[in-house]
């Protein structure tokens, strides 16, 4: 049977925008296996409830439950060694979880505070009360607050993204010469983005989004053939 | 003939300070290649103006002359691959470039901010004219200005380090079970700090102070047998 990945979808259940599922969507296909995606919505906790966790991504294969994207990461990778690794030989996975950590600390806040208020638009009709509170309560001030100005603050937002700008401009991919797990990672918080928002985050000369061209045409081009902005 | 490496020194010629010409230490000492450190002065740029490069590091080993810290990594990567790797095999080395990015990027001008007028106490006379103008050129502001308020605003600079923190809760060295370049390259940054100011930059329950000591352990205690303040 074929692995089940519980995503978080919005009003239209196409519309798969979380980062953290999408690295784990381009890790499957990375490793070239089959997995159903179920949508789930952030009110939906009691539907994960019973497999241990509050949050997506939910992976399900067979009697094995795992839930957060890395270890989901992790277990892909280890549970199936003969197809392409995600990490490479050490230090490979050990060098992801820096990039992994400078996706959760920089990438990730930096977006939010620059497309939240479009997220409400997009989500289940259901999930809007919840969304909306929580968020508010997270960033201290309204989602329309949050995201204001953001024509200004997406400078320092640029300005954070410049140690990714430094090493793709020595070399097409943070892994090197071909894509892995860790540019995974950072494109799963720009494939949030464009699912979520029109709004431009990336300069059309930076090299970041001359690599963010690139990891959109990876595997057949699966990240653009999803509900998205641009 | 035993390779020469230009490195910055301060009044006392043992003082050695540069976090570029750290990470080169490190990495010499984990080939376990013997070197010749010969003492350099900002404003030798005469000296150095011949090999090519008006910055150390520089590196002679025989007829072949590199500079830059990460050219010089790479270059004793591969001239001595028989000696222990630093990179380790693919994606190692670039992902060890994004680790190096973020070093130059927010590590060292995060550091900078907080200890720039204690260098100008260390460095040798005759520097000292050259660098107070060029770096209050830098800053836009006296050393005196730059450094101001520095109790205040090292809590930013913590903070800044979370994705270091976040992968060090996770693993005692950024490169997995042991120390590789990756870690050479941002000790190289705190190094430098404590070679030329007694302020603490990091509290003493991060997880990043705890491996900072390690690294202050390896390859025999080396980087605490130098003058420096902690």
């Amino acid at each position: 049977m074929a692995m089940r990945l519980y995503e978080l979808a919005g009003a239209d259940p196409a519309r798969r925008f979380s980062p953290y599922c999408w690295r784990i969507r381009y890790a499957l296909a990375a490793k070239g296996l089959d997995f159903e995606g179920v949508p789930w919505r952030f009110t939906e906790k009691d539907v994960i409830a019973g497999h241990g966790s509050d949050k997506v991504p939910v992976l399900i294969d067979g009697d094995r439950v795992v839930a957060d994207s890395w270890a989901i990461a992790e277990y892909l990778e280890d549970a199936f060694p003969d197809r392409p690794s995600l990490f490479g030989p050490d230090p490979g996975r050990a060098l992801a979880r820096f990039v992994n950590a400078f996706a959760d600390a920089v990438v990730i806040p930096g977006i939010a505070r620059l497309v939240v208020a479009d997220i409400d638009a997009v989500i289940d009709e259901k999930d809007r009360a919840y969304f909306r509170a929580s968020r508010e309560k997270r960033f201290g001030m309204t989602l329309e607050a949050a995201q204001a100005d953001r024509e200004v603050r997406v400078e320092a937002f640029r300005q954070a993204l410049h140690p990714l700008r430094m090493v793709l401009r020595a070399q097409p991919f943070l892994s090197g010469a071909t894509a892995m797990h860790a540019d995974s990672i950072v494109m799963g918080c720009f494939q949030w983005a464009r699912c979520v928002s029109p709004f431009r985050l990336l300069a059309s000369d930076d090299p970041v989004e001359a690599w963010r061209q690139r990891m959109l045409d990876l595997h057949g081009g699966m990240a653009r053939q999803v509900p998205a902005f641009d």
